[in-house]
C-alpha cells in the first residue's frame, strides 16, 4: 500500500467521511506486505551494507547488465557472482568502478565502501585447486565489510602445515574450510579450534568424488562438532554466513 | 493485528487524539500477517469445506489427540493420515462422530457434511496391493466434497481390462492412477483419455524399485502430456489436488 | 478397420451372400484398433486443438521436417520443443506461418488459431534463470488456446515480492510454478492459494542441485496440498497440464 | 600346452623312456589353459559364424586398426561398435569389404556370409531417437546370421499403433523393445506376446531421466513376465542376446 | 463384445430391422477389447499352461485367497510368488493339491500337469544364500512345463568348480545365474558358454552392496555377450523369460 | 612428554650431564604431542564448560557407563546424546545429578552449571514431529551455557504463523530452524532476519523423503544467503554451532 | 580328471592298446580344472595355514553346520563370520574346540595353530561403535598366523591422541584403520606413516551416512597416497589382505 | 621451531642465564610440528625416493610450473600425475630431465634413479581402454624404485587368457588388476593368486556405468579375500599402494 494511499484513507476518517467500520475494511484488505516490507529491506542494506547478488550462471549477458543497472540506480553495491570475461567487460562498460576478481570469478560494485568489522575471517584451503571458491568466499565477505585473510594448500596429506597455523585460526572469529576430493580438512580443524567454522566441499576430484559430493557427506558427518556446511563450491555463501557471524559480535 | 487494536486506533484517529502521521507510523510497523491472514484462513475452511490433514507419522498419540480437540473446538472438520489402529481408537474417545477408514488408515472427523461438487473423481490402481494409497485419496477427496468411484486391478499386463474402462475413465472430470512395480499405468492411460490426470507412485515392489524410485522416475518422464505427479504414497496429495480441481469448475 | 470395408461386410450379411457364423468369424479377428481408435484421435485434436509435438532433442533435422510435412498435410497444428535456431530455420523453410520463440525453444506452425478458453493460467518463476522453462509452459498452453499470464522473479529470498501478487495468483484457474536452487517456491505458493497448482523444478543450479534433483525432491515432499509435480525442465508438460485444467471447466 | 609337446610325452611313454608316474605328474601340472580352450574358441566362430566384437568407445584409432588387422589375419569377421565416421574411414582403409551403418555407428567386415537362420527377429522402438539403438541391435543380429525386421515408433501415447502389430510381433521369434523416457514399452508389449522379449532402456530423455536410470529401472520392475534387461544403449548386447535364442531353435 | 451380442446385431442387419448405418455406428462404438483380447487370453493360458501369478508381498491374506478361488474356479493353475508359511496354510485350506515349496517361497495348485518340454534348463548359484531365488525361478519354470536342474554354489572365488560343468551349461538350453554379493558369475560363465544366458543379482551382500544393487550394475555392464539381466531377487521374472525361451524351440 | 622428564633433561643441561648436541637429539624425538595438546584440551573444558559428548548410538550400555564414569573421575560434564531409557536409567545409576530430556533423548551430568551467557538462541520447527530433533539442539547449547528459546510448528503451509514471529528471530544472537519433510522453512526464514542461521535437516517424511535427504538438498540448495547445515536429524551439532556463535560475541 | 582315469589311459599307450593320437584327442578334451585346482587349493591351505571362511549371514543354521563339517573332515579350520550367538552355540556342539568371539561375531575352529608370522599388524579404530568390525579384522588375520595390535578411540576430534602412536604405527608391517561417521581418520593416518594402509568404512553413523557410503567416499577420494579401501564393515576381507602383505615380507 | 633456536636456548639453560622453569615453559609452547615433522619428512624423501605428486587437474599452468620449481630447488623428484601435452611442454621447459609418458598422461622428475628393489609389482588390465589407467599405476611405482611388469586385456570374456598368466601373477609381490565395464576381474584373479592385490576401477564403460560406479561396487562386494580398492580412475594411487608393499619386503 503506498504511504500517500494510507493517508488519504486516515484523513477520510478524521474528516469523518469515511466511517471506522469502512476503514477497518479497506485496512483489512490491504496488500500488506507493501506496508512494511519495502522499508525494512531499504534499511537492511543501509545498516549491513550487504550488496544485492546476481548469481550470473543461467542469465543471459543483457539480463545481468539490466539488473546490475536497476541495482545502481538506487545506489545498492553490485555482487556479480560466476562471472566470466565476457560479464566482467559488460559491467565494467556499465560502470567504471566495477572492478573484476578473476579468480573468484566475482564483479563488485560499491559506491561506498562498507563500515570495516573488527574482527577478522580466516579462509583455509586443501589445495591449490580449492583457491577459486575460497576467493569467492573472500571478496563476498570483504565485499560486505569483513576483514579476511587466506591460508592456502594445508591439507592433511602434509599435517603439520595446518598445526602451524593453529594459534592464527584460533584467533579469528569466524573460521572457512575450503576442501574437495576426501574433504577431511574441516574435521580435523574443527578438533583443533573453538571458533564458529563453516566448511565449503568443493568440486575438485575425480571418480568416486561425484561432483563434490564425497566431501559434502564427509563434512556433513564430521564428528568434529561446531560445523555447519554449505553448497558444492559456494563460496559467496560460505562468505556470507561468516560475515553474519563476523557481524553479529559488532552489533550494538 | 487484532481489529478491536485497529478500531482503536482509528477512533483515536476520528476524535483527533491521534494525528495522521502518529496512526501511519503505526499501521506501517503493524505485523501485516495478523491483518487478514487469519481471516483469510477461516474464509477458506468455510468456502470450501476442506479440513486441517493430520499427519500422524512421527507425532505421538497425545499430540494427535491434542491437535483434534483444539480444532473440534472450532468446529473444523479433521482429517487424520497413517493413523494406525490405536490412534483410531483414541480419536473416537476424543468424538463421536470419528470415522475410521482402515484400509486408508485414516480418520475423519465431519461435523456436518461438505457440500456436494456435481463432477466426480475416477482413481484408478494398477494393482491390488495399491489399494490403500487408493484409497487414502479417496478418503481424502470424498471428505473434502468430491465424489469418487475406484476401478482397481487394471495394470497393463492385461491390458484389455482398462480399455473396457476408457469411457467411464473420460466422463470423469479428474483421474488419479496409482501405480507401483514399474509404474507404467499412468502412462498408458494418459494416451487414452484427455482429463487432467494425476501419477501416485506406491513403494509397492522389491529389488531395484527402491521404495518407489522406480515408478516415480517412470512417471516423471511419462511420453503422455497433461500428468502431475505427486510422492511416492501420497495418496492424500493426490486426492487434495483431484478435489481442488473439481471444486474449480463448481466455482461461480 | 476402414468404414467402408466393415460396410461391405455389413451389406454382404444383408444380401445374404455372407453367412452370420462367417461374418462373426471376420469381425473378431478385425484389427480392433482400427474401429474406433483413429477417429478418436481425429476427434481430439479436432475438439481440442490441442497440437502433435515434436520434442526435437535426439532427432534430426530430416526427421523434424518429415514429421512436420506429415502433420502439415492433415492440416495440423505443429508445436515443436526444444528447437534450436537452426532447426527454427528448416521449419521456417516448411511454413510461412511457423514461428519461433527463442527463449522457449519452441517453433509453433497453427493453420488456424484454437478456440480461446475464458479462464487463464498463471506462470511464475523464482527466479530469472527459470524463465526459458516458463515460457515452454507459456507457449504450448497458449497454443492450445488457454490465456497465460507471467509473474517472473518472486523467489523467497524477497518474500514480499510474492505476496503482492496473492490476489492475482488466487483469481487463475491453474497456476504453474517454476523453480530452480532449492525449489521452495511452490511450497510458499501452495500455502497461499487455492486454485490447482503445478510446480515445474528446473535444472538451474549447481553442487549438491544434482542437474535439478534438488528442487524436484523438495516439490515432491512438499507440505502444501494440492500440488502436481512434472519432470525437471518439462515446461511442455506443466502447460500441457494447465490447459486440460482450463479446458475442463468449459467444457460443455 | 603346445600338442607338440604332449605328443612327445605320450610318444615317450609308449616308448617307456618315461614311467607312467612320472607322466601323471607332468601332466598335473599343466598349464591346464593350453589343452582346449583356444580350440573352443575356434570352433565358436566357426560353428556360429559370431564375428569378433571391437567396442571403439575408449581406443585410439591406431589401436581399433591393430585390432582389425589381426582378426582379418586369421579371416575371422569384424563388428566394430560405437565407431565414429573417422574410425570407419581408417577401416575403409584396412578392408575394402567394410560396410560402416551410420545410424548404429557399426562398422562390419565379413569375409563371407554367415548361414542364415530360418526364424526371425522383430525389433521394436518407442520414439524416433531411439532408432540408432535399435540399429545397433539390427546390425549386430544380422552379421550374426539372423533376420531382423524393424518397427519404429510405436510409444505408448499412441497405443493403437501397437496393437497393429501385435500379430506380427507374436509370430517373430524373439522380440527386442528399446525405449528411453518413461521406458513403459516393454511392460505393454510384453502383456501381449508370449515370445521372449529383451528391453533395452536407452539415453533419451531428460531432467529426471538421469541419462537411461528412468526407464532401466521401469524395465526391471515390470509386471510383465518373460523380459530380460541389457544395460542403458546396449544395441550390440540385445542383438547379440535375440541371435543366441534365435540359433537355439536351429540349432540341431 | 459378448458374441452372443454381436450375432443379434448381424442377425438384424440380415432381416433388415437394423439398417447399415446404424450397425456400423454400433459397430464403430464397440469395446474392441472384448472382441479378441479375452479369446486371447483364454488360448494362451490353454497352449502355454503358464499358470496366472499372485505376488503374495502387498497383498492380505484375503485378497489371496479370493484371488486363488477366482482362478481354481476357472480350472486355471496357480502360482504364488513371496508366500509366507501362514499364506500356504491358508491356501491349502483352499485346496487339497496345493504345494508349498519353502525355500522358494511359492505356492503352486495345478489342476493338471503342463505339457512337459524337451529341452531342459540349468539355474546356477554363486552361493549358498542365493538359493531360495534359484528354487523360486525353478518352481516358475517347472510348473510352467521346463525340466529344470539346479548347480549350487559355483562362485568365482574357487573358479575350478565352475569349469567341471561347461559341458553340462553348454547342453542346456537356457542357463539361469543367479548372484549376490559381486555378481560377477554370469560374466565368466557368459564367457564360457553360448547359450542364453539369464543374470539374476540378488539381495545378498552388505555395506556397499546396497540391497542387490552391487550385482545388478555388474550383470548390466557385463562384457560377455548375449545375457538378459531381470530385477534383484526375481527368481521368478528369470523362470519365465527361460520357459519362455524354451518353448520357443518346441513351437510347432 | 611428561613435563618432569623434560624438567630433569634441562637440569642434566644445566649441569652440564648432558651435551647440547644430546639434549638437542632428545629434543627433537620427543613425541611432540606431549607437550602442549593435553594441557590445550583442559583449558578448553574449563574456560567454556562445553562437555564431553558421548553419542550412545552403536555403544554398549557398558561403554557407555565406563565412559561416564571416566569423565566423572575428572570433574567433566557429560552430554549423552541418542540414549534410550535404558541407558538413562543406567547413567542416573551412575550420578544422582543425571537428568534425562526423554524427548531429546538426551542424559545431562553436570557438576556445576555453566556461566551463562547474555545473548540467546532461538530454534525454531516446522511441524510437531521435528520436535525431538530441535529438543536435542536446546539441551545441548542450554548445557554449555546458552540461552535458548523454542518455537514449534511454523511451516510455510500457514506461513502467517511464521511472521508473527519475525521479530522475535530477529532479536536472537543466532537461529536454528528444524524441518523435515520439504524443507523449505530455512529458505524462507533466511529471507527475513539477518541473524546466522543454522539449517536442520530431519528424518521425517516418506516416500521420495529419502531418509532426509530431500530437505537436506533444499537446505543445501538455498538461494536465501547467511545458512549453514548440519547432518539429517544433527541436533546436538546444530547446538553446538549455535552456541559457539553464541559464546562469540561475549569473548573478551 | 580322477588321476586313476588319467594313469589308466597312460598304461595304455605304454602298452599300445591306444595310441598317441587317440589319447592326444582324450586329454585335450579332459575336463582340464580336475588336473590341477584341488591339489593347488590343498596346497594353499596348508602352505599358509588360512581358513575356509563361512559368510553366516544368509545360510540356514543347518547349513552352516554341514559346510563346518565338511570342512572339519578333512581337517581345514574353519572361520565362520557374522555369527550370531546362536550359530555359535551350533558350531560348539559341532566341535568343542569352537571358539566365539563375541564382538567380532566370528566362530574359529582350528585344528592345529598357524605358523606365527614375525612382523605384526596394528588396527586402529576412531571411535567406540568401531571396535566390532575391528575385532573382525583382529581375529581374521590372527586365525590366519599375524600378530596383531589394537588401538582404539583415537578420531580426529581429539588428534593428539593419534600423534602419541605414531611411532608405535610406523614399526607395523600393515597399519588397519577402521572408522565409521566422516571416516577421516584413514587420511590423517595416511599423511603421517609410511606403511601399507587398509581403510574400512563401518555403517557408524546417521543421516546423510547412508549405512557407510559417506565414510567409504571419502577413504576412496582420500589424498594421501598408498591407501587400499575394502567394503563397509568388511573386517575379514580387511584382516585378510592384511595378513597376505605380512605372510609376503616372510616369504621365503 | 628451527634448531638453532633451540640450541640458544639450551645453552642459556647451561650458562644459568635461563632457569629451568623458564625453559620448561618456553619449550611447552613451542610450535611442536617444528620440532620433528619436518625432519621426518626430509628423511621420508631421502630413504624412500617417493617423489612429491603434483595432481595437475584443477591446477593452472602457471601454479604446476611454480610448484615444481620449488621441488626442483630443494633436489627433489616430480611426478606430475593427469598432465595435458600443454603442462608436459610447460614442464620440459623448467627442466631437461622431463620425461613425459603420455597415454600414462605423467611428467617424471627424476634428479637421481632411486634405489631399484628385489621384487616386482604385475599390473593386469580387462581391456584396451584401460591402459592409460595401468600406464599411470607403472609409472607411479616405477618412479619410486620398482620394478613393474603388465599384461594387457586379460578380461574373463576370454577367460582362458588370464589361466596362461597365472604363474607370472602369483610370482609378483603385488598385483594391481585394473577393470572398467563390469570390474570382475579382481574377482576371478583373486580366485587364483595368494599375492595382495590392488584393484582399480575404471571410468571405461556406458549406460549403468555412471562413471565408474558399476565396477568399484563390484570390487568392493568381492567374495575373494585379499583386494583393496582404490578410487575410480586412480592408477596413481594403486602403484604407491603396490610399492609400499613391496618396499616393506626389502625394509631392513
Amino acid at each position: 500500500m503506498n504511504p500517500s494511499i494510507l493517508e488519504s484513507l486516515l484523513k477520510s476518517v478524521q474528516t469523518g467521511s469515511t466511517s471506522i467500520a469502512n476503514a477497518l475494511e479497506q485496512l483489512r484488505t490491504l496488500p500488506y506486505e507493501d506496508l512494511g516490507f519495502a522499508k525494512l529491506d531499504h534499511h537492511r542494506t543501509l545498516r549491513h551494507g550487504s550488496p544485492e547478488v546476481i548469481l550470473c550462471e543461467g542469465k543471459t549477458e543483457k539480463q545481468i547488465v539490466t539488473l546490475t543497472r536497476g541495482l545502481l540506480k538506487h545506489k545498492q553495491p553490485v555482487l556479480a557472482t560466476r562471472a566470466d570475461p565476457s560479464v566482467a567487460r559488460a559491467l565494467k562498460r556499465v560502470s567504471r568502478k566495477a572492478v573484476y576478481h578473476q579468480s573468484a570469478r566475482v564483479v563488485v560494485i560499491q559506491p561506498s565502501a562498507p563500515n570495516p568489522l573488527q574482527g577478522d575471517i580466516v579462509i583455509v584451503t586443501a589445495g591449490t585447486a580449492d583457491i577459486p571458491v575460497a576467493e569467492e568466499a573472500k571478496v563476498t565477505a570483504m565485499t560486505m565489510g569483513s576483514a579476511v585473510e587466506t591460508i592456502f594448500d594445508v591439507g592433511v596429506a602434509g599435517v603439520h602445515r595446518l598445526f602451524d597455523q593453529v594459534d592464527r585460526l584460533q584467533r579469528a572469529r569466524v573460521v572457512i574450510v575450503v576442501a574437495g576430493m576426501d574433504g577431511v580438512l574441516p574435521s580435523v580443524v574443527g578438533g583443533l579450534v573453538q571458533t564458529p567454522l563453516i566448511a565449503v566441499p568443493t568440486s575438485r576430484g575425480y571418480g568416486a568424488h561425484f561432483g563434490g559430493l564425497a566431501p559434502l557427506l564427509t563434512m556433513l558427518n564430521t564428528c568434529s562438532g561446531g560445523i555447519g556446511v554449505v553448497n558444492i563450491d559456494n563460496g559467496f555463501g560460505a562468505g556470507h554466513l561468516a560475515h553474519r557471524i563476523n557481524a553479529l559480535v559488532d552489533r550494538p
